[in-house]
């Protein structure tokens, strides 16, 4: 099976916040500095929570195409008040909107995918913006093949376009892409479209102290720990 | 001059075909082992003078948008009897029209881009579609940050979505913005979108036996011999 597997996928396509950086952590350490009085974890959260539905607002069309730093924006806008923000000046607002392009990358990040590279095309596949995505890779050193992301479908995961979309860029059928990420939903995207799919446990992604839930669920190919187990899986190297 | 340009320049794009790559010399290599009896350079000639006008079919609205990718492989399809190549079954065919996957890199493509690479962003931005580009680069080392092409902007330079594109895909000023390229009508594109330019010379990319005329021209900010001597201009480093 899984021999089969690294014989028949060419290209492994990565969700990002979550599942190669850590964006929780990130920005509890960023707001440790630039807003010391704030609850970090409680704005990070908050701020997230606001991704998914100003996604589906562009989705729905209710809002034109955006990129995800504006939607960023627009959310932290919203945060300013109840968190005690307004001290910040817009530049300094601006400066924290990309602390998403500053993200930290897990541990294992680096090193699992430079193994992966050697056997696969790698690259992102996030709903993040290209700019985000570059930006980000070059700081983390995230050795990508490329960088793909929503904005080049112009549409968001778990669209059919975005996963498809990957398999079109390199002439392959869908069967021959493997969505890796953290998050059972985008791995179900991918599987309805035809995609290898393989989950990742990220226990901390939401707390520091909390582990969330990362007990196997069904239907995945694979399921790691982490990207050196899914070198270590799908190529024999550990 | 060249420190202020070091200083506002925060990406360098980078056409391809004949900038980075030795399209003519690798068709030619690749002709030498699948057909041994044909006239590689003229073959390589002739596919590449089909280049511009099955762009400007596209652009013109004649065809729909279309990957370079199927480009080549329409073009190629008319050289086939008139260069012999019938022996050659549609596999092989298909195989050949991805020689544009395997180019290999001019000497100093890919320690020029390392260098580059420390102080600037670096991308391509080429015709090529963006697997093609992707596979490239993989084979070849091109180290770049992220791989920009004409299909994440629906648009063949020197259309200016595309030099535009990459300013706003980095949330930059046109003139932060450097294209590096071999081609003057490439360059030219570029500067009328406010971007600065820089002039590579590559006296070999039409012959291996015949230079083509590299001498100066006006209205670029730079004029370099190859990548090390641009990397000697814009950072100090040779």
């Amino acid at each position: 099976m899984t021999s089969s597997l690294s014989q028949s996928v060419k290209v492994l396509a990565f969700d990002v916040f979550g599942t190669v950086v850590d964006w929780h952590g990130s920005i509890v350490d960023e707001m440790r500095h630039v807003a010391p009085g704030v609850d970090g974890h409680a704005f990070a959260t908050a701020w997230r929570a606001g991704y998914k539905p100003a996604m589906a607002k562009v989705m729905s069309g209710e809002q034109g195409w955006t990129l995800i730093d504006d939607l960023h924006w627009q959310i932290l806008q919203t945060l300013v008040q109840p968190f005690g923000l307004s001290h910040l000046d817009e530049a300094q607002l601006r400066h924290l909107n990309k602390v998403w392009h500053r993200l930290q990358a897990w541990p294992d990040s680096v090193g699992g995918l430079m193994k992966l590279k050697r056997h696969f095309i790698i690259t992102p596949l996030s709903n993040g913006n290209l700019g985000l995505l570059t930006h980000m890779a070059k700081r983390a050193g995230l050795p990508w093949d490329c960088v793909l992301s929503a904005e080049v479908f112009k549409a968001y995961k778990p669209d059919p376009a975005t996963y498809l979309g990957v398999a079109k860029v390199f002439d392959l059928q869908p069967h021959e892409v493997m969505l890796v990420a953290a998050h059972h939903d985008d791995l179900e995207g991918a599987r309805r479209c035809g995609l290898r799919t393989a989950y990742v446990e990220r226990p901390w992604e939401f707390s520091r102290t909390e582990a969330k839930d990362v007990s196997p669920q069904p239907g995945n190919d694979l399921h790691v720990r982490d990207f050196f187990e899914l070198a270590q899986v799908l190529v024999g190297e550990g």
